[in-house]
């Protein structure tokens, strides 16, 4: 039997990318928790409570010890349940690098990409374009194996990249722009198609048709409000 | 005798915040390395062949193998040289902690100090100006220890807030603002003080009146094209 790790409760939201991160590495580690979902219009006490510097999701509590920030509650959830389904690599030059590239998809590549598809000024959004593309490239360059994490392995960067795997293309389709096509990035195509079809990502994955609905809302009142 | 762990390089630039961060680890562990100071306005082909990413310093070369980012950077140090002055904590739980409020210093502080001195906009200015009094607060209310790292030991929280001790009096005195003051914030001012008369760090600080010079050409600048 498992080792007993006590009560761990997770505040999220479905839709946010940073809280599905959450949910798929505890349940790769066959963690159980229980799952809180949050409105982010009216926030519950409780979340204000356990991140009150940022008032955001995801929210790991842990035994009554709150986490914030979903990188770092990753790599908590590495270190604490360290027997099952490693996230980071062992050596610490691999472990280097795969924060510096989840880094990457969260300061480099998610805000270009929201730029280009969520700006107002045109000349914004051509440059948006093009930092998702460049984006887009490196990271093609930088996948070698199936997953970032190895040829049969998720790991910390596949996690990360899952905003490019499934939310990307849920925009593209919202907001009428093409950027990861099979054509540009074949491997970072398939990688996305490998990774939203992994079972535990598949099962905790949001309904495609409401983000696509929550985009097409964000970009018709940022349209509107030019 | 210690452990040959190889060459070390870092490529840095004297008075820059990120770079010094890395010195004042290296030194901490008592690593041996070779230090190349850069010229940003003339970058050499070896930093843009080791971080052809960011192009940025700070940059650790260890055996060949370039890293970088500082708080990769410094994690990398802490798990390669670990027998020596431990940079985080040992428990899952204080380790999150850490590189919590080293990303907070990097995301929140620092962007806020830099809106509040180097805005031309007035009322961005005063923006920053506020954000910059919460940032602090709240690292006044996480200071329970001399320092952050502990009653006796300098952690990686200590060396990203390095810019709060020693960059910010600088800005401070080049732009005419005062935030870090004794009556607002007595903990953080007194471990500013601590902090940057501990003989490791104290070595590795540039010059203060070349920073407050080139903080001042700064201001000028911005203020010139208003």
């Amino acid at each position: 039997m498992a080792k007993d790790y006590g009560e761990v409760e997770l505040f999220g939201v479905g839709g946010s990318p940073f809280a599905r991160r959450v949910q798929i590495a505890l349940e790769l580690k066959g963690v159980q928790y229980t799952y809180f979902e949050e409105d982010l219009r009216n926030k519950s006490d409780l979340l204000i409570k356990y991140n009150p510097i940022h008032k955001k999701v995801p929210v790991l509590v842990h035994n009554g010890r709150p986490l914030a920030e979903s990188l770092v509650i990753l790599e908590y959830i590495d270190e604490t349940w360290e027997n099952h389904h490693p996230i980071l690599p062992q050596q610490p030059y691999d472990r280097a690098l795969a924060r510096f590239w989840s880094r990457f998809i969260d300061d480099k590549c998610m805000p270009a990409i929201s730029k280009a598809a969520f700006t107002a000024d045109k000349e914004e959004r051509d440059k948006g374009t093009e930092e998702s593309l460049e984006s887009l490239q490196i990271l093609e360059n930088v996948l070698k194996h199936k997953f970032f994490g190895g040829e049969t392995t998720i790991g910390i960067v596949d996690i990360a990249a899952g905003f490019i795997a499934f939310w990307l293309p849920a925009i593209e389709e919202a907001v009428g722009l093409k950027l990861l096509t099979n054509e540009k990035f074949p491997k970072l195509y398939k990688w996305g198609e490998d990774y939203t079809n992994h079972p535990v990502v598949k099962k905790n994955l949001p309904q495609r048709d409401r983000v696509v609905g929550f985009f097409k809302a964000r970009y018709a009142s940022i349209t509107a409000s030019k």
